[in-house]
């Protein structure tokens, strides 16, 4: 009896205290107001967005899943195709714009919320059709209507179409776009900066939702855990994880889920996900569910058997203090790109110790940016509405002059560029490691300094402030290809690694331990409940809840 | 014991026999020559194709999966990025263009299929790396390097970048577009219908993927079944059906995943899967994956308890018999329209048995297409790179003149345009089906012509061929807000339908039984093994294998 019901309750039974966050209304207006405040406080204007509409694949009549444009989002709360959002900013008034319910339509595709259903999702000031946008535009923005004339305020210079203006109800800009003459100022460049700066800290119904989907994601991965032992291919642990999100409402992955063995966690965003697990020691699991369109980002790396090997427990535990002691180092006024050196710092040291890197002093290896070949990402970035969220005015990791300057990274990866950059999860080449290291050097009292509020720009890079939410992802690779193509062949770095050391641990892969960090108000909160080290080798090794640790049936009937 | 080994199996082990097939060789040069041949057999020139890169989300550092464009994938069978494809069509010589493996990309994307991998998945002549493409374009198109000056053949004028020649291997078509002086001539309309020509009917490498994802889909259809009594919401028959299809090694979905309880099962393309099952009498399942980048589409409809009601039996008999008899019909020369007059026909016989329809004879409620209340889109679609494929030069069901007499489809869904009406399941509005109803009544003779080989051109409507795969999917629906606003307002067909009958309907939502069909040289295979009707009872009723009907443990401790 027990036996069933145990695997129906963890594998599809619903949760459903998460049905509680969806009543809760959706803080645009806060947002918006935030926005504002970074366009420095204008006293007059209008900003516009449009939401996405259904998207297609070329020559096709299939697309992806609908993806709400994440800066819409932000300011309506609205989550469906067909939208737009206006905030005047004199009045106040945020308003959302939303599409009829047609029956011919809804024959094939559902309705879409409909204005009252929209209004107790969000607090925005008012939810109307958007059939009667244009009259609204003309009456705020044109003098003659009664209008302040302006400025509008738009994302970018595309969100004012002009050669095709279909659905009609935006060719009112046509008209307007360049119309100087009838007093129109159209600002197309200042919004996405504001919104970019605003997004940056999170209100604590953002923080709510990131938490949610956090903790469902720390389950899924519980899930696989007790599973593992009974499991083939890395596609199975794909499918438990996803299928588990989908079964409680939360179909929609942050990014690629990664479940790769052995030596494909080397590849930091291998999602193949199809090879035996037959041989392997490890797995690596990066993954994590959206709830309420909010991200979260969590990575696990455990031995299939539940044991480790003596390379692998090795390895664990490097990135485990790494993990650890970059945690506890956040604080507000912190420079997040030092706790990436403190990262490095423990990987020189422990990697020493192994006796993989030699040859040289801790400093001198630091100096010259070697650990890179084993840690060449960047340890963490934001978590909100992206899973690799803006970071504003500023830069967690890489400033422009260590981004742009091509001669001295010589190894940038060919379209990697700029405002790809500017979210992602970074490369870190040995070139970036050492210009940041020397920053340090030069600036040592700083990583002490506490600071409350927003800080000055400091050389663009970002310090830590409360109610941000940041992920600390050390890890240690071993991904043959790169480390022989850049280091082995490398004088300069060949010389502090010891391969005939290093040829124990290509198996491993690589291990990589992730959580989602809020910094609070004199530290932080790690929201991410998923069992890591000791705990998740007992999981393992108990495998699913009612049966032996061996995964065998029993537990209800011995 | 055997309780758990018996989900085990059945939810995540892997399907191995599935591995067979990617060792087997695409076809690609068969469908390029058959892509010739469309273009009326020219003597000289080249065909040009770009695949896809790796998608992104505006404003975001995260895109949706890669899917590779359908077209290039026939002509070159790689699915992964950055390819291009040219057939030089007098040396006969088609040769995949791939990017070389670079390993900092490696580190963090993993590496795609190296040139000798390239070769073993597709029976191209050769596979080269993309950074030679420019000079073997140079020798192959310019009279002056002993090539013969085209015509070039690409899809659309966007497949020659001029604006942003990036990457740089694509300039090179900047300098030759226009350049009539160089001799070089470039077609940009021919190419694509011919491919959509070709691709019509199928070869047999291609049905063998197709046979394999719908008999993939099958299971999962059947995994669903035997846990359906033990789910509570929507989402829970979605993650099975998902689940079970990653772990199988079919991630990706040929479209979203319906999983309707009740009425909502009468929103055809229904896919919010959130709601609760309780109080619902049964569930339309329209889900289908793809496998090696070809498509299947299978829905069934049960009642959730594994007990039809009254009602839902009658109108789950008369949707039986719509696909039942269609499908007897199916063979070389039939008029697929008429298939769809069939199932019509049939529609209104059975339900003026049941009293929905009344007051007129069975030719006057089918002449004035008032059948299409309740059967409001076609009987069917290709199937194949795409869920819709494309139906080459021909219609199956509508032609020209109901498409575009806006006059007369009063009912016409904006913004649901020609070329998406192309490959969808088309709507089908009254109007359409009364003007197809006078069409075959001016033709009787026709639908028992037995044709073999390509058909004449009959106004545009196609008749079936060997080797086409086709979908036969009638439903009944009972979809409240179109039937209210265009049949019950509407005198003209109110007249016909008997509210106080209908009313005891609502609740069904909608019937439909969708198989895939191929067509054969004297009839056709259904290659569709979801089980339905009675068995589908019966699997509902004995649940999960190695467990009693209502779940509960005990088949093996007993």
């Amino acid at each position: 009896m027990r036996s069933l019901e145990s695997i129906q309750v963890n594998l599809i039974s619903p949760f459903n205290s998460l049905q509680v966050l969806i009543t809760i209304s959706y803080t645009a207006k806060t947002h918006v107001q935030k926005v504002v405040e970074e366009l420095d406080a204008p006293k007059s204007g209008l900003i516009y967005l449009r939401g996405f509409d259904e998207p297609l694949y070329p020559y096709s009549d299939q697309g992806p899943p609908f993806r709400q444009q994440r800066h819409f989002f932000y300011l309506s709360g609205a989550d469906f195709p067909g939208c737009a959002v206006t905030y005047d900013i004199p009045r106040q008034e945020l308003i959302l714009w939303i599409r009829r319910n047609d029956p011919r339509l809804s024959l094939w595709y559902g309705t879409t919320p409909s204005i009252d259903e929209s209004k107790s999702k969000s607090d925005v000031s008012d939810v109307r059709y958007i059939d009667g946008l244009t009259a609204y535009l003309h009456a705020v923005l044109t003098p003659e209507n009664g209008g302040g004339g302006g400025p509008l305020y738009v994302l970018s210079p595309d969100q004012l179409p002009k050669l095709s203006p279909s659905p009609p109800q935006y060719s009112f800009f046509k008209g307007m776009h360049g119309s100087a003459s009838r007093g129109l100022k159209i600002d197309t460049t200042s919004l996405l900066p504001a919104i970019e700066a605003a997004r940056v800290i999170k209100t604590p119904h953002e923080i709510s939702r990131i938490r949610r989907a956090v903790s469902l994601t720390s389950l899924a991965h519980r899930m696989v855990l007790q599973r593992i032992k009974h499991l083939t291919n890395e596609r199975e642990a794909h499918a438990v994880f996803e299928g588990f999100c989908i079964s409680q409402g939360a179909p929609h992955q942050s990014y690629a889920v990664i479940a790769a063995s052995g030596p494909n966690a080397s590849t930091l965003h291998y999602d193949a996900n199809d090879e035996p697990l037959e041989g392997r020691q490890t797995m690596l699991l990066d993954a994590g569910c959206e709830w309420g369109c909010y991200a979260s980002d969590v990575t696990r790396t455990f031995p299939l058997n539940g044991k480790w090997t003596k390379e692998g427990e090795e390895i664990y535990k490097v990135v485990e203090r790494m993990q650890r002691e970059c945690i506890d180092a956040i604080r507000p006024g912190r420079l997040y790109y030092k706790l990436h050196l403190v990262a490095c710092l423990i990987a020189v040291e422990e990697l020493m110790k192994l006796g993989i890197l030699y040859n040289g002093t801790r400093s001198e290896i630091l100096a010259r940016g070697t650990v890179a070949a084993f840690f060449p990402h960047g340890l963490g970035h934001h978590v909100g509405l992206e899973v690799h969220d803006v970071s504003g005015r500023e830069r967690l990791l890489l400033t422009g002059s260590t981004v742009s300057s091509s001669g001295v990274n010589s190894q940038r990866v060919p379209g990697f560029q700029e405002p790809r950059r500017r979210m992602k999860r970074e490369q870190v080449t040995p070139e970036d490691l050492a210009a940041m290291y020397r920053e340090a050097m030069m600036d040592r009292d700083d990583v002490e300094q506490n600071v409350v509020g927003p800080p000055p720009p400091y050389k663009g890079r970002q310090r830590l402030r409360e109610n941000m939410v940041v992920t600390i992802e050390p890890g240690i690779y071993f991904h043959r290809p790169y480390i022989q193509s850049f280091f082995l062949s490398n004088p300069d770095h060949a010389k502090y690694i010891n391969t005939k050391v290093l040829d124990k641990y290509w198996d491993i892969g690589g291990v990589r331990i992730e959580d989602c960090i809020l910094v609070t108000k004199d530290g932080y909160e790690n929201l991410t409940t998923a069992p890591k080290g000791k705990e998740a080798l007992k999981i393992i090794n108990a495998g699913i809840p009612g049966f032996g640790g061996d995964g065998q049936a029993g537990g209800g009937s011995s």
